[in-house]
């Protein structure tokens, strides 16, 4: 790669011309010295979130009181279909309600009593912790079993790996759309495909896809999905996730966990259970209601900047992340452990290297905040909507110093 | 009763004269026509939360990022213990997490786990909804006995109803400590003798105690306890719940919904789960971070008030209401819905009338928030730390004018 290239000032003009760089100005991001590509991990607070939060606080829970439940009772399902204009979901099908992993536990269960007679269970050994221990957990539980796809970590799911482990006694299949680890983005239409030729259902984690890569659920077919909602979403620690039931599912499942949130006629109190029609009856007890208003912002702000834009400057940023990295990392002993394919990658890339925790708490006291993932990786989040090419070339800047000191 | 004991005058002395009386100018109550009796379905906004969200949201969250994860990862066991010490919990056995459905879920399945070879749950048919439903979910997942206490919707739970229905083939009990209908405050300590007595496990629903009534869970020896923290902990609409797990059970039971919060060494990602020791097994997925702050905060300020303080006033502001309802709501048709004796009831009362929605809804037009519940209640909350004597003495006066309007 020529010099040119690799000079600071070509950030800058990349930042000049790029399309959603006002964005940036959409969120409280008041450290100027600070590099922040964790993202992935935590998402930026919109300024709307903030606003929104006064009224919530203030308003509606501080002035309105219980009188606010008359409107908050419809918010699960209304962010729910914002969150699903993300995910090529139409309206009806998602609900934004607890967090992923009891989402994960609520459909994959519904998800083996809808193939009595099915006793496998199909995941990754790569996959997200939460979905793995979930899926043992249950089928533990169920005295099911557990087959684990033994995936490459850098270059992610292989379809024919899924075929070969599916067959006649497979209830589920359950896996990530971008790995956590390497950023391997599956192929959502080919995989689901196969799992539907086997008579499994399909469950979907989208964590680290929703907001920041372009997902087509209803259009790829797919049975179930989940997703939390504080990365690429920016709706805050701990907020609430979401679920997504295909409507051809929908009034056919039934999840576990009984609440008088899922109960049809809720404010009848009546003596049995009776699940309530179409999404409700994946609620459990009372949402949390300003964390489900902050999803509304979050998915509002990626619906304004368009999901097209936002996969555009993704590929952008990961493609000059890795020439830069190419050219500067490698060359010093790191190794690039996300595919290097941009179509078969998401929002975040991965760098295996002996000292990758030292060298995310080294950045971190110099102000890039990046993270370690188990092998010897560090991961540099790229939040379409907050992150700079600037913070792209300052980050392998900084990298390269610390890495080179320590050589 | 003496005329002068039923004039405003009265109420205005009662507030004068209320120690707690300085304690309404610390929630944000800012509509001065407002009566607001519904504190035992969604409480107050503090000032401190308001404060303590700000921070939470420009501060930790909107600067500091995701590098607020290194503290954030202990609120969920900080604020159990604050919570713990309004509900008698030495510290190390409460967690603030997820809602109280989910809650019960996990603590009903820990249960029965821990009794193999029994089938029964005892349960109430007056418990709240949820607690019913979750019972009844796992039942019929298990194939296990639900058996309902024909419990007197009035007069709450009676300890004999309890003692004929457990044996040795009863795992669990759960019930709820003050009744979501009438109020009625349960022997905590002759009940859970009982259900020992059988071998079974004991589970509270705290709910409408939580803040309002004296708890002892060492001291009564309790097995289990769950609660939310929007009612008189007032920590906002859907904030996260609590749950609580005697010391001597902790390190015994598991729960069913395995995510990576509740997995030993939780950044090894490890391939398969391994709980947690302590409590921290009983966690799910991601905790709602800013909801748990809010739960610190209403705790505090229960804390400070003091719970021996609370509990006078309660029983201050019910025998007051219940006076006052006596002479001018009885007369008129309405009966009074809870235990007479103030050592039987929690912190609302619950009137019976023919017309009772349609007097909330009326009342609510005339600035009077109240509820209604099935079947022709509706119900007087009084939070000790916002409800003023005046707010009762308005409030009744109302609920006459309007019933007399009727007649």
């Amino acid at each position: 790669m020529s010099q040119v290239l690799l000079e600071r000032a070509r950030a800058t003009e990349l930042d000049a011309a790029d399309p959603l760089g006002g964005y940036r100005g959409r969120f409280l991001l008041e450290d100027p010295a600070l590099i922040y590509l964790n993202g992935n991990s935590l998402g930026a607070l919109p300024l709307a979130t903030l606003h929104r939060m006064d009224a919530m606080l203030r308003q509606e829970w501080g002035t309105a009181l219980a009188r606010s439940w008359d409107h908050w009772v419809d918010l699960p399902a209304q962010a729910g279909d914002l969150v699903g204009e993300l995910i090529g979901a139409a309206p009806g099908q998602v609900l934004v309600t607890d967090n992923t992993t009891v989402n994960l536990y609520k459909l994959a269960c519904a998800a083996l009593d809808a193939r009595p007679g099915r006793h496998a269970i199909v995941t990754d050994a790569d996959n997200f912790p939460s979905d793995r221990y979930v899926v043992e957990g249950i089928a533990a539980q169920r005295d099911a079993e557990l087959r684990m796809l033994p995936t490459d970590i850098n270059e992610g799911l292989d379809p024919d790996l899924v075929r070969a482990a599916v067959d006649e006694d497979t209830a589920l299949v359950s896996l990530s759309h971008v790995a956590y680890r390497s950023g391997a983005l599956a192929d959502m239409a080919a995989i689901t495909g196969i799992v539907h030729q086997a008579g499994a259902l399909m469950l979907w984690d989208l964590c680290h896809s929703v907001g920041a890569v372009p997902v087509d659920l209803d259009g790829c077919d797919v049975d179930l999905a989940v997703g939390c909602t504080y990365k690429y979403l920016n709706a805050g620690p701990g907020s609430p996730a979401f679920l997504y039931v295909s409507a051809r599912l929908r009034e056919v499942l039934r999840q576990p966990i009984w609440g008088w949130f899922s109960q049809a006629d809720q404010f009848a109190m009546g003596p049995r259970y009776h699940p309530a029609a179409g999404m409700t009856k994946f609620m459990t007890g009372t949402p949390p209601i300003l964390g489900t208003a902050a999803v509304q912002e979050g998915a509002r702000l990626l619906l304004e900047a368009g999901i097209g834009p936002i996969r555009a400057k993704s590929v952008q940023l990961t493609c000059y992340l890795i020439e830069l990295a190419d050219a500067l990392l490698v060359p010093l002993g790191c190794a690039i452990a996300t595919p290097r394919e941009a179509s078969r990658r998401g929002g975040h890339v991965s760098f295996r290297h002996p000292q990758a925790e030292r060298i995310v708490g080294q950045l971190a006291a110099d102000g890039v905040i990046t993270d370690y993932r188990t092998p010897e990786r560090f991961r540099f989040g790229l939040s379409p909507l907050t992150t700079r090419f600037t913070d792209v070339w300052d980050a392998v800047d900084a990298a390269r110093d610390l890495i080179k000191c320590e050589g």
